[in-house]
Protein backbone atom coordinates (compact mmCIF):
# COMPACT_ATOMS: atom_id res chain seq x y z
CA UNK A 1 0.00 0.00 0.00
CA UNK A 2 1.35 3.73 -0.87
CA UNK A 3 2.00 5.94 2.17
CA UNK A 4 -0.57 8.55 3.01
CA UNK A 5 1.11 11.33 4.50
CA UNK A 6 1.86 12.85 1.34
CA UNK A 7 -2.18 13.90 1.51
CA UNK A 8 -2.94 16.69 3.26
CA UNK A 9 -6.61 17.57 4.30
CA UNK A 10 -9.02 19.01 1.92
CA UNK A 11 -8.14 22.86 3.20
CA UNK A 12 -4.40 22.62 1.32
CA UNK A 13 -3.39 24.13 -1.62
CA UNK A 14 -3.53 21.77 -4.03
CA UNK A 15 -6.57 20.01 -4.76
CA UNK A 16 -7.08 16.39 -3.53
CA UNK A 17 -7.26 14.60 -6.89
CA UNK A 18 -3.64 16.07 -7.54
CA UNK A 19 -1.99 15.08 -4.71
CA UNK A 20 -3.78 11.66 -5.32
CA UNK A 21 -1.91 11.63 -9.27
CA UNK A 22 0.67 12.45 -7.85
CA UNK A 23 1.11 9.69 -5.04
CA UNK A 24 -0.12 7.01 -7.71
CA UNK A 25 2.69 8.51 -10.60
CA UNK A 26 5.78 7.97 -7.81
CA UNK A 27 4.69 4.17 -6.94
CA UNK A 28 4.80 3.17 -10.80
CA UNK A 29 7.51 5.34 -11.74
CA UNK A 30 9.58 3.74 -8.41
CA UNK A 31 8.14 0.94 -9.41
CA UNK A 32 5.62 0.20 -6.28
CA UNK A 33 2.87 -0.44 -9.57
CA UNK A 34 4.58 -2.40 -11.93
CA UNK A 35 4.06 -2.03 -15.40
CA UNK A 36 1.20 -4.54 -16.47
CA UNK A 37 -0.25 -4.97 -13.05
CA UNK A 38 -3.41 -4.57 -11.36
CA UNK A 39 -3.70 -1.54 -9.26
CA UNK A 40 -6.22 -1.61 -5.70
CA UNK A 41 -9.64 -0.55 -7.04
CA UNK A 42 -11.72 2.65 -6.18
CA UNK A 43 -12.58 1.55 -2.97
CA UNK A 44 -9.10 0.30 -1.67
CA UNK A 45 -7.64 3.04 -3.16
CA UNK A 46 -10.11 6.18 -1.75
CA UNK A 47 -9.78 3.49 1.77
CA UNK A 48 -5.85 3.61 1.97
CA UNK A 49 -5.50 7.61 1.03
CA UNK A 50 -8.69 8.64 3.38
CA UNK A 51 -10.36 10.61 0.38
CA UNK A 52 -13.72 10.16 -1.62
CA UNK A 53 -14.52 7.88 -4.45
CA UNK A 54 -15.48 10.63 -6.39
CA UNK A 55 -11.40 11.99 -5.96
CA UNK A 56 -10.15 8.52 -6.53
CA UNK A 57 -12.03 8.37 -9.96
CA UNK A 58 -11.20 11.73 -11.41
CA UNK A 59 -7.33 11.06 -10.26
CA UNK A 60 -7.30 7.54 -12.33
CA UNK A 61 -9.38 9.20 -15.21
CA UNK A 62 -6.66 12.08 -15.34
CA UNK A 63 -3.69 9.32 -15.40
CA UNK A 64 -5.95 7.23 -18.06
CA UNK A 65 -5.68 10.25 -19.75
CA UNK A 66 -2.05 11.08 -19.34
CA UNK A 67 -1.27 7.22 -20.72
CA UNK A 68 -0.20 6.05 -16.99
CA UNK A 69 -3.34 3.72 -16.83
CA UNK A 70 -5.57 1.67 -18.92
CA UNK A 71 -8.98 0.58 -17.82
CA UNK A 72 -10.61 -2.99 -19.18
CA UNK A 73 -14.12 -3.24 -18.52
CA UNK A 74 -14.91 -5.80 -16.00
CA UNK A 75 -10.98 -6.53 -14.76
CA UNK A 76 -9.87 -3.46 -13.75
CA UNK A 77 -7.21 -0.73 -13.63
CA UNK A 78 -3.71 -1.82 -14.94
CA UNK A 79 -0.34 -0.04 -15.12
CA UNK A 80 0.99 0.51 -18.61
CA UNK A 81 4.01 0.37 -19.66
CA UNK A 82 6.20 3.08 -20.29
CA UNK A 83 6.20 5.19 -23.16
CA UNK A 84 9.85 5.08 -25.17
CA UNK A 85 11.19 8.45 -24.53
CA UNK A 86 13.39 9.44 -27.85
CA UNK A 87 15.98 12.29 -27.92
CA UNK A 88 16.11 14.06 -30.96
CA UNK A 89 18.79 16.75 -30.86
CA UNK A 90 18.56 18.99 -34.25
CA UNK A 91 21.35 19.28 -36.63
CA UNK A 92 24.12 18.12 -34.36
CA UNK A 93 23.16 14.64 -33.13
CA UNK A 94 21.43 12.04 -34.86
CA UNK A 95 20.65 9.23 -32.36
CA UNK A 96 19.63 5.74 -33.96
CA UNK A 97 16.51 4.16 -32.75
CA UNK A 98 18.70 1.56 -30.96
CA UNK A 99 20.98 4.18 -29.49
CA UNK A 100 17.19 5.59 -28.39
CA UNK A 101 15.88 1.98 -26.86
CA UNK A 102 19.25 1.52 -24.85
CA UNK A 103 19.15 5.10 -23.30
CA UNK A 104 15.79 3.62 -22.15
CA UNK A 105 16.47 1.01 -20.73
CA UNK A 106 14.62 -1.30 -23.62
CA UNK A 107 15.96 -3.84 -25.89
CA UNK A 108 15.99 -2.70 -29.67
CA UNK A 109 14.68 -5.39 -32.17
CA UNK A 110 14.57 -5.15 -36.06
CA UNK A 111 12.50 -7.26 -38.43
CA UNK A 112 13.17 -6.67 -42.47
CA UNK A 113 9.67 -6.12 -44.20
CA UNK A 114 10.56 -5.30 -47.58
CA UNK A 115 13.64 -4.62 -49.66
CA UNK A 116 13.06 -2.51 -52.91
CA UNK A 117 14.92 -0.81 -56.04
CA UNK A 118 12.80 2.51 -56.72
CA UNK A 119 13.18 4.81 -59.37
CA UNK A 120 14.12 8.23 -57.59
CA UNK A 121 11.01 11.09 -57.59
CA UNK A 122 11.99 14.57 -58.41
CA UNK A 123 12.42 15.31 -54.34
CA UNK A 124 14.86 12.49 -54.39
CA UNK A 125 16.76 13.10 -56.50
CA UNK A 126 17.07 16.94 -55.95
CA UNK A 127 18.23 15.64 -52.35
CA UNK A 128 20.62 12.91 -53.17
CA UNK A 129 21.92 15.39 -56.58
CA UNK A 130 21.34 12.46 -59.04
CA UNK A 131 18.82 12.31 -62.10
CA UNK A 132 15.50 11.72 -61.56
CA UNK A 133 14.85 7.69 -62.14
CA UNK A 134 18.12 6.93 -60.45
CA UNK A 135 17.77 3.73 -58.74
CA UNK A 136 17.36 4.02 -54.82
CA UNK A 137 17.14 1.54 -52.59
CA UNK A 138 14.27 1.42 -49.29
CA UNK A 139 14.52 -1.26 -46.68
CA UNK A 140 11.46 -1.36 -45.06
CA UNK A 141 11.71 -2.67 -41.40
CA UNK A 142 9.63 -3.08 -38.54
CA UNK A 143 11.05 -2.37 -35.18
CA UNK A 144 10.51 -3.07 -32.10
CA UNK A 145 11.21 -1.80 -28.24
CA UNK A 146 10.98 -4.54 -25.76
CA UNK A 147 9.28 -6.88 -28.57
CA UNK A 148 7.03 -4.49 -28.82
CA UNK A 149 6.48 -2.70 -32.19
CA UNK A 150 7.00 1.07 -32.31
CA UNK A 151 7.86 2.47 -36.09
CA UNK A 152 7.50 1.54 -39.31
CA UNK A 153 10.86 2.73 -41.08
CA UNK A 154 12.01 3.14 -44.23
CA UNK A 155 15.37 3.61 -45.16
CA UNK A 156 16.50 4.73 -48.31
CA UNK A 157 19.77 4.46 -49.75
CA UNK A 158 21.19 5.21 -53.72
CA UNK A 159 21.46 2.10 -54.50
CA UNK A 160 25.05 2.35 -56.46
CA UNK A 161 26.57 3.60 -53.62
CA UNK A 162 24.64 0.71 -50.74
CA UNK A 163 23.41 -2.32 -53.32
CA UNK A 164 24.75 -4.46 -50.61
CA UNK A 165 22.08 -3.67 -48.79
CA UNK A 166 19.49 -5.79 -50.88
CA UNK A 167 21.13 -8.74 -49.39
CA UNK A 168 22.42 -7.68 -45.66
CA UNK A 169 21.32 -8.88 -42.53
CA UNK A 170 19.45 -6.24 -40.96
CA UNK A 171 17.31 -7.82 -38.83
CA UNK A 172 17.80 -6.99 -35.19
CA UNK A 173 20.55 -4.38 -35.46
CA UNK A 174 21.06 -1.15 -36.55
CA UNK A 175 21.15 -0.17 -40.08
CA UNK A 176 22.86 2.84 -39.45
CA UNK A 177 25.98 1.30 -37.69
CA UNK A 178 25.74 -1.32 -40.04
CA UNK A 179 26.08 1.01 -42.80
CA UNK A 180 29.21 2.72 -41.40
CA UNK A 181 30.91 -0.35 -40.76
CA UNK A 182 30.48 -1.06 -44.59
CA UNK A 183 31.00 2.65 -46.10
CA UNK A 184 32.71 4.73 -42.79
CA UNK A 185 29.74 7.16 -43.47
CA UNK A 186 27.86 8.25 -40.13
CA UNK A 187 24.24 10.26 -40.44
CA UNK A 188 25.36 13.38 -38.35
CA UNK A 189 22.51 15.98 -39.15
CA UNK A 190 18.96 16.38 -40.23
CA UNK A 191 17.94 19.22 -42.91
CA UNK A 192 15.16 19.56 -42.95
CA UNK A 193 13.57 17.00 -40.63
CA UNK A 194 9.53 17.06 -40.41
CA UNK A 195 7.38 15.81 -38.35
CA UNK A 196 3.24 15.25 -38.80
CA UNK A 197 0.22 13.04 -37.67
CA UNK A 198 -0.53 10.26 -39.72
CA UNK A 199 -3.48 7.36 -39.00
CA UNK A 200 -2.63 3.83 -39.86
CA UNK A 201 -3.07 2.55 -43.02
CA UNK A 202 -4.68 -1.33 -42.79
CA UNK A 203 -1.52 -2.79 -43.92
CA UNK A 204 0.66 0.09 -41.42
CA UNK A 205 -2.06 -0.95 -38.53
CA UNK A 206 -1.05 -4.57 -39.07
CA UNK A 207 2.50 -4.75 -39.02
CA UNK A 208 2.41 -2.17 -36.34
CA UNK A 209 0.05 -4.38 -34.16
CA UNK A 210 -2.45 -1.00 -33.79
CA UNK A 211 -6.25 -0.39 -34.82
CA UNK A 212 -6.65 0.89 -38.45
CA UNK A 213 -6.72 4.66 -38.05
CA UNK A 214 -4.47 4.69 -34.97
CA UNK A 215 -2.71 8.24 -34.86
CA UNK A 216 0.85 8.09 -35.56
CA UNK A 217 3.75 10.14 -35.67
CA UNK A 218 5.22 11.02 -39.55
CA UNK A 219 8.40 11.78 -39.62
CA UNK A 220 10.30 12.76 -43.04
CA UNK A 221 14.37 13.10 -42.05
CA UNK A 222 16.84 14.17 -44.80
CA UNK A 223 20.23 12.80 -43.43
CA UNK A 224 23.69 14.09 -44.37
CA UNK A 225 26.67 12.49 -43.00
CA UNK A 226 29.81 13.94 -41.69
CA UNK A 227 31.16 15.27 -44.43
CA UNK A 228 27.97 17.29 -45.60
CA UNK A 229 27.30 14.67 -48.45
CA UNK A 230 23.16 13.67 -49.15
CA UNK A 231 23.21 10.19 -47.34
CA UNK A 232 19.77 8.53 -45.78
CA UNK A 233 15.89 9.79 -46.05
CA UNK A 234 13.83 8.32 -43.60
CA UNK A 235 10.39 8.31 -43.56
CA UNK A 236 9.34 6.55 -40.57
CA UNK A 237 5.61 5.76 -39.24
CA UNK A 238 5.79 5.48 -35.31
CA UNK A 239 2.78 4.50 -33.02
CA UNK A 240 1.87 7.82 -30.92
CA UNK A 241 0.89 5.72 -27.97
CA UNK A 242 4.23 4.44 -27.85
CA UNK A 243 6.61 7.46 -28.21
CA UNK A 244 7.51 10.88 -26.63
CA UNK A 245 9.75 12.97 -28.77
CA UNK A 246 12.20 15.16 -26.73
CA UNK A 247 13.23 17.84 -28.87
CA UNK B 1 -5.64 23.01 -67.31
CA UNK B 2 -2.11 22.06 -66.36
CA UNK B 3 0.88 21.06 -68.70
CA UNK B 4 1.26 17.75 -69.66
CA UNK B 5 5.11 17.58 -70.97
CA UNK B 6 6.09 16.35 -67.75
CA UNK B 7 4.09 13.41 -68.56
CA UNK B 8 6.72 10.60 -69.53
CA UNK B 9 5.57 7.65 -71.99
CA UNK B 10 4.67 4.52 -70.06
CA UNK B 11 8.31 3.16 -70.15
CA UNK B 12 9.58 5.80 -67.98
CA UNK B 13 11.81 5.24 -64.81
CA UNK B 14 9.15 7.01 -62.67
CA UNK B 15 5.51 5.53 -62.44
CA UNK B 16 3.07 7.39 -63.94
CA UNK B 17 1.04 7.70 -61.23
CA UNK B 18 4.18 9.31 -59.46
CA UNK B 19 4.57 11.64 -62.21
CA UNK B 20 0.84 12.65 -62.19
CA UNK B 21 1.27 13.09 -57.85
CA UNK B 22 4.15 15.75 -59.32
CA UNK B 23 2.24 17.61 -61.65
CA UNK B 24 -0.63 18.16 -58.85
CA UNK B 25 1.67 19.17 -56.12
CA UNK B 26 3.03 21.64 -58.13
CA UNK B 27 -0.35 22.87 -59.19
CA UNK B 28 -1.16 23.25 -56.17
CA UNK B 29 2.62 25.21 -55.10
CA UNK B 30 1.99 27.20 -57.25
CA UNK B 31 -1.12 28.60 -57.03
CA UNK B 32 -2.76 27.10 -60.23
CA UNK B 33 -5.05 25.25 -57.99
CA UNK B 34 -6.26 27.31 -55.48
CA UNK B 35 -6.62 26.28 -51.37
CA UNK B 36 -10.51 25.16 -51.34
CA UNK B 37 -10.84 24.90 -55.12
CA UNK B 38 -12.26 21.66 -56.87
CA UNK B 39 -10.10 20.14 -58.81
CA UNK B 40 -11.00 18.79 -62.24
CA UNK B 41 -12.46 15.25 -62.19
CA UNK B 42 -10.98 11.45 -63.24
CA UNK B 43 -12.15 11.96 -66.04
CA UNK B 44 -10.45 15.07 -66.83
CA UNK B 45 -7.23 14.40 -65.69
CA UNK B 46 -6.94 11.20 -67.38
CA UNK B 47 -7.59 12.89 -70.50
CA UNK B 48 -5.50 15.98 -69.67
CA UNK B 49 -2.85 14.03 -68.67
CA UNK B 50 -3.25 11.07 -71.78
CA UNK B 51 -3.43 8.28 -68.48
CA UNK B 52 -5.30 6.07 -67.74
CA UNK B 53 -8.26 6.50 -64.96
CA UNK B 54 -6.68 3.56 -62.70
CA UNK B 55 -3.46 5.74 -62.89
CA UNK B 56 -5.42 9.23 -61.69
CA UNK B 57 -7.19 7.64 -59.34
CA UNK B 58 -4.11 6.03 -57.41
CA UNK B 59 -2.68 9.65 -57.74
CA UNK B 60 -5.13 11.26 -56.16
CA UNK B 61 -5.55 8.92 -53.32
CA UNK B 62 -1.90 9.15 -52.53
CA UNK B 63 -2.57 13.34 -52.84
CA UNK B 64 -5.65 12.71 -50.08
CA UNK B 65 -3.38 10.65 -47.60
CA UNK B 66 -0.60 12.87 -47.93
CA UNK B 67 -3.26 16.14 -46.79
CA UNK B 68 -3.10 17.76 -50.40
CA UNK B 69 -6.48 17.04 -51.29
CA UNK B 70 -10.11 16.24 -49.72
CA UNK B 71 -12.72 13.72 -51.53
CA UNK B 72 -15.74 15.21 -50.55
CA UNK B 73 -18.78 12.66 -50.98
CA UNK B 74 -21.11 13.29 -54.04
CA UNK B 75 -19.07 16.85 -54.83
CA UNK B 76 -15.45 16.33 -55.92
CA UNK B 77 -12.03 16.47 -54.88
CA UNK B 78 -10.32 19.77 -53.17
CA UNK B 79 -7.47 21.32 -52.45
CA UNK B 80 -6.80 21.61 -48.59
CA UNK B 81 -5.03 24.82 -47.00
CA UNK B 82 -1.74 24.50 -46.57
CA UNK B 83 -0.25 23.37 -43.57
CA UNK B 84 1.28 25.72 -41.33
CA UNK B 85 5.04 24.78 -41.03
CA UNK B 86 6.66 26.10 -37.50
CA UNK B 87 10.51 25.86 -36.80
CA UNK B 88 11.40 24.59 -33.61
CA UNK B 89 15.13 24.73 -32.65
CA UNK B 90 16.38 22.61 -29.63
CA UNK B 91 17.93 24.54 -26.54
CA UNK B 92 18.76 28.05 -28.17
CA UNK B 93 16.33 29.25 -30.40
CA UNK B 94 12.79 29.61 -29.99
CA UNK B 95 10.24 30.47 -32.33
CA UNK B 96 6.46 32.30 -30.59
CA UNK B 97 3.39 30.63 -32.83
CA UNK B 98 2.81 34.37 -33.70
CA UNK B 99 6.50 34.80 -35.29
CA UNK B 100 5.77 30.83 -37.02
CA UNK B 101 2.65 32.18 -38.57
CA UNK B 102 4.09 35.26 -40.33
CA UNK B 103 7.13 33.28 -41.38
CA UNK B 104 4.65 31.23 -43.07
CA UNK B 105 2.60 34.47 -44.70
CA UNK B 106 -0.50 33.71 -42.17
CA UNK B 107 -2.09 35.99 -40.28
CA UNK B 108 -1.34 35.05 -36.28
CA UNK B 109 -4.70 35.29 -33.53
CA UNK B 110 -5.09 34.56 -30.37
CA UNK B 111 -8.60 34.52 -28.72
CA UNK B 112 -8.26 33.89 -24.28
CA UNK B 113 -10.70 31.07 -23.42
CA UNK B 114 -9.62 31.43 -19.27
CA UNK B 115 -7.43 32.99 -17.12
CA UNK B 116 -7.06 30.74 -13.92
CA UNK B 117 -4.79 30.91 -10.74
CA UNK B 118 -3.52 27.19 -9.61
CA UNK B 119 -1.98 26.36 -7.13
CA UNK B 120 1.42 24.76 -8.38
CA UNK B 121 1.75 20.53 -8.21
CA UNK B 122 4.87 19.02 -7.56
CA UNK B 123 6.36 19.19 -11.43
CA UNK B 124 5.75 22.70 -11.61
CA UNK B 125 6.91 23.91 -7.65
CA UNK B 126 10.28 21.98 -8.88
CA UNK B 127 10.41 23.94 -12.05
CA UNK B 128 9.31 27.51 -11.29
CA UNK B 129 11.49 26.35 -7.49
CA UNK B 130 8.76 27.48 -5.27
CA UNK B 131 6.90 25.72 -2.97
CA UNK B 132 3.75 23.18 -4.00
CA UNK B 133 0.95 25.13 -3.49
CA UNK B 134 2.34 28.45 -4.72
CA UNK B 135 -0.11 30.05 -7.01
CA UNK B 136 0.55 30.50 -10.84
CA UNK B 137 -1.36 32.11 -13.32
CA UNK B 138 -2.42 29.96 -16.35
CA UNK B 139 -3.33 31.70 -19.75
CA UNK B 140 -5.42 29.69 -21.81
CA UNK B 141 -6.52 30.85 -25.61
CA UNK B 142 -7.15 29.53 -28.88
CA UNK B 143 -4.54 30.54 -31.30
CA UNK B 144 -6.02 30.70 -35.11
CA UNK B 145 -3.84 31.57 -38.51
CA UNK B 146 -5.61 33.23 -40.92
CA UNK B 147 -8.75 32.54 -38.52
CA UNK B 148 -8.55 28.94 -38.58
CA UNK B 149 -7.92 27.31 -34.84
CA UNK B 150 -4.35 25.71 -34.41
CA UNK B 151 -4.12 25.10 -31.03
CA UNK B 152 -5.35 25.47 -27.99
CA UNK B 153 -2.46 27.16 -25.31
CA UNK B 154 -1.76 26.97 -22.23
CA UNK B 155 1.07 29.07 -21.19
CA UNK B 156 1.79 29.17 -17.26
CA UNK B 157 3.55 31.70 -15.20
CA UNK B 158 4.62 32.34 -11.39
CA UNK B 159 1.57 34.58 -10.54
CA UNK B 160 3.80 36.76 -7.87
CA UNK B 161 5.80 37.82 -10.76
CA UNK B 162 3.36 38.42 -13.26
CA UNK B 163 -0.24 39.11 -11.86
CA UNK B 164 -0.91 41.45 -14.75
CA UNK B 165 -1.51 38.64 -16.88
CA UNK B 166 -4.76 38.28 -15.10
CA UNK B 167 -6.16 41.66 -17.00
CA UNK B 168 -3.78 42.35 -19.60
CA UNK B 169 -5.24 42.32 -23.03
CA UNK B 170 -3.70 39.37 -24.89
CA UNK B 171 -5.98 38.66 -27.68
CA UNK B 172 -4.60 38.90 -30.75
CA UNK B 173 -0.82 39.12 -30.00
CA UNK B 174 2.12 37.42 -28.98
CA UNK B 175 2.03 36.82 -24.73
CA UNK B 176 5.75 36.47 -25.18
CA UNK B 177 6.21 39.94 -26.76
CA UNK B 178 3.89 41.23 -24.11
CA UNK B 179 5.41 39.46 -21.13
CA UNK B 180 8.76 41.24 -22.68
CA UNK B 181 7.67 44.48 -22.67
CA UNK B 182 6.41 44.16 -19.31
CA UNK B 183 9.42 42.32 -17.42
CA UNK B 184 12.42 42.58 -20.07
CA UNK B 185 12.21 38.83 -20.10
CA UNK B 186 12.45 36.22 -23.15
CA UNK B 187 11.80 32.75 -23.83
CA UNK B 188 15.32 31.89 -24.80
CA UNK B 189 15.44 27.98 -24.64
CA UNK B 190 13.17 24.74 -23.68
CA UNK B 191 14.00 21.93 -21.31
CA UNK B 192 13.07 19.70 -21.85
CA UNK B 193 10.12 19.86 -24.63
CA UNK B 194 8.12 16.79 -25.48
CA UNK B 195 5.78 15.91 -27.74
CA UNK B 196 3.92 13.52 -27.81
CA UNK B 197 0.28 12.51 -29.66
CA UNK B 198 -3.45 12.62 -27.72
CA UNK B 199 -6.92 12.95 -28.76
CA UNK B 200 -9.30 16.04 -28.54
CA UNK B 201 -11.50 15.64 -25.48
CA UNK B 202 -15.07 17.02 -26.33
CA UNK B 203 -14.21 20.35 -25.53
CA UNK B 204 -11.22 20.98 -26.88
CA UNK B 205 -12.68 20.25 -29.85
CA UNK B 206 -15.26 22.52 -29.67
CA UNK B 207 -12.68 25.10 -29.13
CA UNK B 208 -10.47 23.73 -31.72
CA UNK B 209 -13.35 23.47 -34.16
CA UNK B 210 -11.98 19.50 -34.93
CA UNK B 211 -14.18 16.25 -34.33
CA UNK B 212 -14.47 14.77 -30.95
CA UNK B 213 -10.94 12.30 -30.44
CA UNK B 214 -9.37 13.92 -33.67
CA UNK B 215 -5.66 13.53 -33.20
CA UNK B 216 -3.48 16.97 -31.94
CA UNK B 217 0.28 16.59 -31.05
CA UNK B 218 0.09 17.60 -27.65
CA UNK B 219 3.69 19.42 -26.93
CA UNK B 220 4.92 20.43 -23.16
CA UNK B 221 7.78 22.72 -23.00
CA UNK B 222 9.86 24.17 -20.18
CA UNK B 223 10.97 27.54 -21.27
CA UNK B 224 14.18 29.31 -19.45
CA UNK B 225 14.94 32.68 -19.89
CA UNK B 226 18.18 34.51 -21.40
CA UNK B 227 19.91 34.04 -17.71
CA UNK B 228 18.82 30.86 -17.28
CA UNK B 229 15.56 31.49 -15.41
CA UNK B 230 12.80 29.14 -15.30
CA UNK B 231 10.22 31.27 -16.81
CA UNK B 232 6.98 29.39 -18.35
CA UNK B 233 5.53 25.88 -18.44
CA UNK B 234 3.48 25.66 -22.06
CA UNK B 235 1.07 22.91 -22.70
CA UNK B 236 -0.30 23.20 -25.75
CA UNK B 237 -2.92 20.90 -28.04
CA UNK B 238 -2.44 21.68 -32.09
CA UNK B 239 -4.30 20.38 -34.43
CA UNK B 240 -2.53 17.05 -36.27
CA UNK B 241 -3.79 18.59 -39.71
CA UNK B 242 -3.18 21.70 -39.19
CA UNK B 243 0.84 21.57 -38.10
CA UNK B 244 3.91 20.43 -39.43
CA UNK B 245 7.10 20.20 -36.77
CA UNK B 246 10.32 20.60 -38.69
CA UNK B 247 12.30 19.63 -35.88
Amino acid sequence: MPPTEGLTDGKAAIPLYQQVIDIIKNEINSGAYKAGARIPNEFELAESYKVGRVTVRRAIEELVQQGYLTKRQGKGTFVNAPKLKRKIRQKDDVQSFSDACRVNGMEPGARVISRKILPADSTEAQFFGVPVGTDLICVERVRTADGVPVMLENNIYVYEDNAYLSTAPLSNQSIFEFVHNRTGRTPAFTDPCTLEIACASPEVARLLAVPVGEPLFYMEAFFFDEQRRPFIIGRQRIVGSRYVFDI
